[in-house]
């Protein structure tokens, strides 16, 4: 049915939209205490502010044009944001400088890498391996401040990442001159990803195989001069190249390295745990699991990384979807709101709950780190067995819970990036809303620093070792206590229909399905052992990696919920009871549980710990907490407290201003071309193009020509043969007879 | 323990470890008639084997080099392939022709794009839309050849996506001129994403709102000139701009377009359906949902390319876990091959068999789509009411099939290149792996033609419709036949144990789930119809979107194994029994319908179609039956048919030589350069600058001095005021006497 052109409602303008959003939810929480709940206290987000607030007026922090970059110009812009940050890193609190480089790794992926290439993988390198000669000799040669050298990582090769222990490079001890020769033995040995190694580096922390005396003492670690510091010239005996184009982070310079005989002096092999005497004695350490410790920091603060990022894909998401209108629904003369729908409440505010836990959880994952990192530096050779004892358990206690947060936090990251992407329909496909670039950033940290899938192994593996000691009567710690409640713990039930939703029903659930999905794992593997003769515990291991995986997984996520709950806990002893903000967190703690619940419902039904009904309320509840969580969208990504610049993305702008904002980026980087650069070359060509004229081969009247030519054959053959002899003579008389 | 260095164990080549595995898997099956089984039959695999063959040699087709190209280079890439499709497309039989681009999609997703906006949208607008009269006039203007005009398709706005009722752009009748005016009334309404816009569009099939009097009718179709084909200048009244960087498909030229007072002849309206008359009278058409039947095509053809999609990244990552070594296992003295992994296999082979139940479901899908397209060609305004009915059904079964079917085998494909990208590691990061590019040019298929969430709805919608015609007591089609045993249905159970792996067993259980939560999402509707007063349909199925959801998810996947099952049962009375074609396939069709099940466990154990013990079975029969298929997984590879040109990846080679080919790759891309082009600007400054000296301030001894200061302050005051009282009277005087 027509209607009159007058009379159509017109939507409000997206700004007007956004400001009833807030309006909206005006009185539901206290926005600047739930700020500081979730962004670890008033001082870190006061700070965070202002790093925010320098790094939006840093012209090389400059961010709206990033996207039309090419990759010479990111990696020279990312260069060169490395003077400013040294200068920080020399003349501000180790805590503080981590704070900022938190909030550069939100705004800056790429930078903060190739930065922490240096920072965080050389110099680490050097502190956990370098005895304090070593250490002083590397600082007077100016690697606290990049003044003369600039280090890179080499690590994993063309043909070797995860397994450091299986890589070819070799060390080889020459006594006669006191030094390593360092040599890459085939293709597959090139060092490969180097971050820093194709532009920036001038040394590198090489891992190679010590190599004394025909004897292979496995991988150690060995600073290797790459290029002379005043000119940039590779030093002799050393192959660089670029590795080119990569999914996401242009802005770090990796490069594949190779040595051939390259000399060093024995004192640049890192010599705090294994070491090679004069006359080359080798000496292992007695505990070669210290070595790896500094790696840890890197997966702890990934999980950081993960949750703001989840929160920035958010932030975007939500606001849009506050201000975009699609389809009418019922007797409104508008266009509704994509918040409105039911669907995308679901499509995101579950993933907002899941960031908030992963914000939290990460919290304690830092301070578990530094507990450890004290105790790991308080340690030394005059350590007594206890001591030995204590430290080892904690770092096993950190390996294992950092691996299975690192790789599930990383990849809940990297799915709400794409969930968001895809929520903002066409425009997610625009490398203008931030989104394209942020999945491509996010990608590799599900790779590196420990490939995810391993991980999740490594944490499923040390799963099924506590659930043996729980069987044997160990007191487990942390997140594992729900095992020292065996075997009660595995057969336990909702009490009641009525309990089903409340926050302890959740946590017993966790606990239950926890225990019996790991339980079963320990099952599998026992199984294994004993079904297959002369099998090693490796072997027995392989076989039950699939119980493994979702043992890791379901404990993942049992363990994010009960982070986020004794969060709440500590919170609500501290917290005013009126300022919205514990209730607010209350609701998003339960949407969390409920929904891991549910997107773990197989094992919940499968225990019977919730039955078919149960489960369809916790369904009910998370739709229900969705539609409730939705009139306060907009300012829980308030509370996420990030800025325009750091969003970097007009369609998750604060304002609400989207279209027009969007509309004069999209203007601004594609600047007016009157005509392709390729119309003359390419579109006149096709489009004023003739046909081949192929019709025209008619005109040669083929066919009849075909018959007289077959007539004369046939009826002079004699003549031809005759003919075509005469011709044959002609030739070979030619042919014979040199040219005068 | 150190271990002597002549006595390490060498790994075989990586051409040598490919060799093995397809000596491994030799007599499994008959490689050559496995290929046509799964590649659409002898004659079609031989087709595509030409094509693949001419793109290789074709140097506009050169893929090795994609990935450093400039926007800008690709733009001009893509745009130089028209010339000879453009040959093809008037030479070639149709359905050799659609043979053609399907491999094209495959090897170049963005030339395939831009190509098809012309001939699939553009020209099936017309096709769809025109009078004959008005088609014979584009036919003269050289639409089908691309000779003096190239089309794009004008439908989406700024602020209007999915909601194509809701755009905004006007076309109003002015009757003295017999034309219309094409207008775009503000910035949300400029049209947004149009392929083709920015470069190479010199007409455009623009979707408006057609206002005639005062009065609006809704959107309809125009065809409006863009630019002068011979200059390719804008004509007056058209802004056209580049939409500029996207995740990607950049061979594609986006653009946004604002009219501004447009006038168009009449005649320039398509007219097939709705009519307007030189006086200004509307006729509406009888039938609306016609209109939209050719948008169709493009979802058709999207299950079939994510079929083939799903089968390329699966080649690059199960031939790349065949040769990558990694950690020992057990007393091997080599690495262990990625693809002996359990977990490995796991990751791959489910996607594996699921790749092989979308190629199969593609076929079916696509015939259903020719025998509706016939119908609707022969339908016309003398068509009788049985025939009008038909074509109707015909039209809406194709509709909800075509959509569910879009939405979850395009996100399928989606999620299968990214595991298959992760599981190659660092490596998948690479550009060169192929497998980055190829995520981001898939990602959009789940949104364009119908975004998938939104599919995903209406495919539920339609499901709840069906199950209310199933208790009415209607027969239902297809793959719906399941809804025709009600309530049997919905209260089987996997009869005993030693069944519940039988094929006829799985099918049971994909009916069986899948009618419960059809039946669920329709109590749901119904309960929410019945419990709000006054709330419409369309709010109802709203409230029940989650349950929409869930029923189109399920029913999907059991769509799936339905359709290679019934493939499977045709193929096994044609196929010789002892050449391993049908046994095989048919152990992927059971690992197909395993892994859905344990993918939907939850729904399986809810609605008891298994226990919990015989959900424990399934998962077993997975894990076992991916070991059993690893034997072949190259070989299976091979079968899927597609040349290392179209994978275009070193990592997924034939022979896999991976790392000699991906570090020449690499070197080739990248050529060496003796410095970073920025080292002199940035790099030098950056090691060679020098501490700031803030340390010399000592040397200005500030404290003494302001002591002094004070002290003469103090001792002085009077003085000092009156020194101070002249200085003001000689300002003064300055002021107030002018300058001479």
């Amino acid at each position: 049915m027509p209607t009159p052109v007058d009379a159509q409602a017109r939507p409000p303008a997206p700004r007007e939209t956004m400001s009833r959003e807030r309006e909206r939810a005006q009185g539901t929480f206290d926005l600047e205490r739930l700020t500081y709940a979730m962004g670890g206290g008033e001082s870190d987000v006061k700070l965070k502010r202002k790093f925010m607030f320098e790094l939006e007026r840093d012209p090389l922090f400059k961010l709206s044009d990033i996207h039309d970059l090419t990759k010479a110009e990111i990696r020279e812009r990312t260069m060169s944001k490395f003077a400013s940050m040294a200068y920080y890193v020399t003349n501000e609190p180790v805590a503080q400088f981590q704070q900022r480089m938190n909030v550069v790794s939100v705004a800056d992926p790429a930078f903060w890498t190739r930065f922490g290439v240096h920072y965080g993988l050389f110099l680490g390198a050097l502190r956990s391996g370098a005895t304090a000669n070593q250490m002083s000799y590397w600082m007077s040669r100016g690697v606290i401040t990049l003044q003369g050298m600039v280090g890179c990582f080499a690590m994993t090769e063309l043909a070797h990442g995860s397994n450091v222990a299986g890589l070819e490079t070799t060390a080889t001890f020459d006594d006669r001159s006191d030094e390593f020769v360092i040599h890459t033995p085939s293709v597959s040995a090139t060092k490969w990803w180097i971050g820093g190694a194709a532009h920036s580096a001038t040394h590198a922390a090489v891992f190679a195989r010590l190599i004394v005396k025909g004897m292979d003492y496995g991988t150690k670690t060995f600073v290797v001069p790459l290029r002379n510091p005043k000119t940039y010239q590779l030093l002799p005996g050393i192959a660089i190249g670029d590795i080119g184009k990569k999914m996401g982070r242009d802005g770090i310079d990796n490069g594949w390295i190779q040595f051939t005989g390259v000399r060093i002096p024995r004192a640049y092999m890192l010599m705090k745990h294994a070491q090679v005497t004069r006359e080359g004695e080798v000496r292992e350490p007695a505990l070669a699991q210290l070595t790896y410790g500094a790696l840890l920091q890197g997966r702890v603060s990934m999980v950081a990384d993960a949750a703001v990022t989840a929160k920035k894909a958010l932030t975007i998401a939500l606001r849009y979807a506050a201000v975009r209108r699609q389809f009418k629904t019922g007797d409104n003369p508008l266009e509704t709101q994509l918040l409105d729908y039911p669907i995308h409440q679901r499509r995101l505010l579950p993933l907002l709950a899941q960031a908030v836990a992963m914000g939290f959880t990460s919290y304690r994952m830092t301070a578990l780190f530094e507990e450890m990192s004290e105790e790991l530096e308080s340690f030394g050779s005059d350590s007594d067995e206890e001591e030995t004892k204590a430290v080892l358990e904690k770092l096993k206690e950190t390996h294992a819970t950092s691996a299975g947060l690192k790789a599930f936090c990383t990849w809940n990251a990297l799915e709400t990036i794409e969930k968001c992407r895809a929520s903002l329909g066409g425009h997610g496909y625009s490398a203008y809303s931030g989104l394209p670039s942020m999945y491509n950033d996010q990608a590799v940290q599900c790779t590196w620093e420990g490939d995810n899938t391993i991980l999740t192994l490594q944490s499923g593996r040390s799963l099924v070792s506590s659930y043996a000691d729980a069987i044997k009567g160990a007191t487990l710690p942390g997140g594992l206590s729900y095992l020292n409640s065996l075997p009660e713990v595995l057969t336990t039930a909702c009490p009641t229909d009525a309990a089903a939703l409340e926050l302890d029903t959740l946590q017993a659930g966790w606990d239950c399905v926890s225990a019996n999905v790991v339980k079963q794992a320990h099952e599998k593997f026992e199984q294994a052992l004993k079904s297959n003769g002369g099998i090693t515990r490796e072997e027995a291991l392989e076989l039950c990696s699939q119980e493994r995986f979702v043992a890791a997984k379901v404990h993942a996520s049992g363990y994010l919920f009960r982070m986020f709950r004794e969060a709440l806990i500590e919170l609500a002893s501290n917290e005013p009871a009126d300022n919205g903000v514990v209730a607010t967190l209350e609701k998003i703690c339960t949407l969390y549980g409920c929904w891991a619940i549910e997107e773990n419902a197989q094992h919940f039904l499968k225990y019977r710990f919730f039955s078919p009904s149960q489960m369809d309320a916790i369904t009910a509840e998370v739709t229900r907490l969705c539609a409730e969580l939705r009139n306060c969208a907009v300012l829980l990504t308030d509370s996420f407290d990030l800025s325009d610049h750091i969003l970097n993305s007009p369609l998750g702008r604060y304002d609400g201003d989207i279209y027009n904002h969007y509309f004069a980026h999209v203007q601004a980087a594609n600047p007016h071309e009157p005509v392709a650069p390729y119309f003359e070359r390419v579109i006149k060509p096709l489009i004023e193009r003739e046909d081949l004229g192929f019709d025209d081969a008619d005109e040669i009247d083929l066919d009849e020509e075909l018959k007289e030519i077959q007539e004369e054959r046939e009826g002079d053959g004699e003549d031809d043969k005759e003919e075509e002899a005469e011709k044959v003579d002609k030739v070979k008389k030619t042919v014979d007879e040199p040219p005068k």
